[in-house]
């Protein structure tokens, strides 16, 4: 049985119960056992967390953006390795996908956020001479991170976003692995805690459970020693985590379910229609389907050109290879979810059905409804299928385009394909500010699959998208503000400022606003 | 019977039943009557805000600034009869209070807000020209807000922070007026609508109501067409607002009760004690103790300073006259409260009498306690008791002090005054830290009553003082930040991005995040 990480010591789980991960390309367990802690686990992780935040807090941001940059070279460094277990647990293709696309992400992601946390202007300090009152956002407490199983890099619990945005902030975290990598996040914490004591972060900085019963989850993120909680998975369990996190007024940021609509116009069909069949085959199919942002939902308006659009993709669906699903779960919930939108009286184009029995995969599926179909049973229609299906609505008008709009729940983004010479411009300017409302992050021209570590990035979006319409996942300063509470200085004497508020600028270059002006310089 | 403020017209409430305020000077009822609503009235006003939030959304910033610049001047032109109302409706003085401390903080925080509006900087745009991503706060619809009792101007539903900052961020407001004060709440409606329509905001951008059935409260904040909520009173029906809205996943910021704490070191005490017990006596009983941020609770270490400041305190608050209190039901809660310190075993210092039988009022009440008792019993030690009274906590040393910080709920402020000479910096290093985690604004050697208008206010603080550690309910951008979402443009053709997105500066003056650098400058 695999010890757990807790106080900077890898020992034994206090659990009894145990699982394994499974190979997705062979459906054979892997060897390796792993504990589901009990609480005494999450008490004992929780109170060496509390100690690691009162030392972090005393400690510069310096070392924190010290302990990120070893952290990113040392996954460098044990590159193949990672590679090898990511693939064993996810059949995610080791390249380009895992060693060239998802680890650089990764590692650029944690230096940026040491950036951040060795500038420290992510945190708005804001000084009012004036009043002598100054400001600034600093660390919240422990965090928990809850990763999903799609990005065994780049999102999880103990190397992704949210960990690196928790860090950067000052907090320590205790990451829970998702069950279906639980090898993958072993490796990372190794790293991490070996980074850890190579730049002298406090023993309870970061902490590793694998799993734990879901009542001791939720006990967990409503814990009075938690600061606040980031959580990527299904709608499900986000929820459960929410009620329990809210009832205490603990905050917690979940990024969930999204159909992630795309309104293809007449005039962009027109335009280049077999180009868009081909681009949104690809980006739905990539991965088998399986990103947060992966176009679940296509509005089209009834015509000449849209039956040709969906004609080519059907084609597309049919002759793409079928990748493998992350888990025999995940595939699973599509062929469940694929059901309910079958039962609704959605029209099947491609797929549904089953390819290969000894690995965890379905059929490309692409199913078709009408406009009337949806605003009908908006709420069924978008039902969130996870991997690689999509649905087709095919509107009788406009007018029906963005009256479906109107019922579309909080998603992460929405994109308008239009005429580039501006034939669609009437139609998009009826769509794009009801989509504007609905979506975290606005698209033209463009599949919402890639997901840009970018200070302008808004990867979250309004409810059920996201716990909060305020903050992304993804980007900084905004990611790490979640992780950070508001602390206001009102006539401190000041030497005793934090080093970013005194009249001195800290590094010369942190950005501060000083009597409503952004500024560089020191104060007077 | 009064009417209510819907779409742009004064009309008559669909709800049959009836409230009267009562003057706390006479304790007799104001001839007003006006309606509790029902849930017609506020299907009908959220139907109107939707239309509103639409028709804004496309407005440009300055239309906002011109109505709330031209609200505040209204507010001026109609100083006089809203003193008069207001002093009727809650006994506080006409003057300096009202007349010329609350009236001319709530114009200038308008006048604030329609600077801001104006200007843009609050909603943090920011270009990345690299990935071609671009994002800014914008609204987030509809904002109900609900006021306190104890600022009729300054917190008022209609005219105070929450409504500054949810209209400047953009969005329609649908207030709540406090029953103390309905008839100042109706004044300041009726300029506010006239100033919408003198400057043109659509019709349904400020609607009131009076009051509604708790039922239906909560399900205004919950209501699918709500953006978020700001509130602002007691704990209890703050809690059941916020879990209603939780469970639909809408914003709501609260702002709740706190006991801000104050820590008197025995250096400050032997410096300046006499000084200290009269400045901390004059700040307690002001405004008849009715501040948010009132010194409810004052951590001492025992010795011979303290018990000379206690003597000190005891006599100014058995010497100073005995003010008016909001209401009858502030008298009530006042008393029991008290009831329960007294009970859990508080010793009674000065007060605990009924004065006067014919207004609203309580005799100053001073209570103390030993460190041993608020370590055995925090929680109910920590009982907000609202109104001229406060709790002395005697500690056996620093180490107690420290204990029972830890044991501390989350506060609006905490102060703590110390040796000028810096004898007292031992025990501050110790206790800050401490104390700077439990609230939302640290103060040193002034009491925390006064609430400046400032970008680095932060009149919130860790729950359950507000329900967001990372907010404000006063000043900018962060109080307007909590009533936007933030929105993301990937790849949109410039001219269909908001203004304050385009390479041009919108106003020349617009701080934007370009490229990881504030600037004032268009883009390239």
């Amino acid at each position: 049985m695999q010890p757990v990480l807790i106080n900077g010591q890898w020992r034994d789980s206090s659990g009894s119960d145990s699982f394994q991960a499974e190979n997705p390309a062979t459906c054979e367990l892997l060897p390796d056992v792993y504990p589901v802690s009990s609480w005494e686990d999450c008490d004992a992780a929780l109170e060496a967390a509390v100690q690691a935040a009162e030392a972090l807090w005393q400690l510069p941001g310096t070392i924190v953006a010290d302990f990120l940059e070893a952290y990113a070279s040392r996954i460098e460094e044990r590159a193949e390795e990672l590679v090898e277990m990511a693939h064993l647990e996810t059949a995610l293709p080791k390249s380009p996908r895992l060693a060239d696309i998802e680890l650089p992400r990764t590692t650029g992601q944690l230096r940026q956020a040491a950036a951040a946390a060795r500038n420290g202007s992510w945190s708005l300090p804001t000084i009012d001479t004036k009043t002598g009152i100054r400001s600034v956002y600093r660390s919240i407490g422990p965090v928990c991170v809850l990763g999903p199983n799609n990005f065994p890099f780049a999102f999880g619990s103990i190397s992704g976003g949210d960990f690196a945005a928790a860090v950067a902030a000052g907090n320590p975290v205790i990451a829970k692995a998702n069950s279906s990598h639980p090898g993958t996040t072993r490796l990372f914490a190794e790293e991490a805690q070996l980074a850890a004591e190579q730049t002298g972060l406090p023993a309870g900085t970061i902490q590793l459970l694998y799993r734990m019963p879901h009542a001791d989850g939720e006990r967990l993120v409503a814990d009075p020693r938690i600061g606040a909680t980031g959580y990527t998975g299904s709608r499900s369990a986000g929820l459960s985590l929410k009620a329990a996190a809210d009832a205490r007024g603990k905050p917690i940021y979940l990024e969930l379910s999204s159909v992630n609509p795309i309104v293809m116009l007449p005039g962009a069909l027109e335009e280049r229609g077999a180009e868009l069949a081909e681009e949104f085959t690809g980006s739905c199919l990539m991965g088998t389907g399986q990103f947060c942002t992966n176009p679940g939902l296509v509005i089209l308006v009834d015509g000449e050109v849209t039956r040709t659009f969906v004609e080519a993709v059907t084609q597309g669906f049919q002759d793409a290879p079928v990748g493998t699903l992350l888990s025999r779960s995940v595939q699973t919930s599509l062929q469940s979810n694929l059901s309910i939108l079958l039962e609704a009286g959605a029209q099947l184009l491609a797929g549904n059905t089953s390819v290969e029995e000894d690995r965890c995969c379905f059929a490309n599926t692409l199913l078709q409804i009408t406009g009337d179909q949806f605003v009908a049973a908006p709420e069924t229609m978008q039902t969130e299928v996870f991997g690689n299906s999509s649905l087709l609505m095919v509107a009788s008008s406009t007018e029906q385009v963005c009256e479906a709009i109107d019922q579309l729940e909080g998603n992460l983004t929405g994109c308008i394909y239009s005429h580039t010479g501006g034939e669609d411009d009437a139609d998009y300017d009826r769509i794009a500010p009801r989509l504007r409302q609905r979506v975290g992050r606005l698209l033209n021209d463009k599949m919402p699959t890639g997901v840009a570590v970018s200070s302008a990035m808004n990867h979250g979006g309004p409810y059920p998208a996201t716990g909060h319409p305020g903050f992304t996942a993804v980007g900084i300063p905004a990611s790490l503000v979640r992780f950070s509470m508001l602390q206001s200085y009102d006539n401190v004497r000041s030497h005793r400022l934090p080093a970013i508020l005194q009249d001195a600028n800290p590094t010369g270059e942190t950005w501060r606003l000083i009597d409503e002006q952004w500024s560089q310089a020191a104060v007077g």
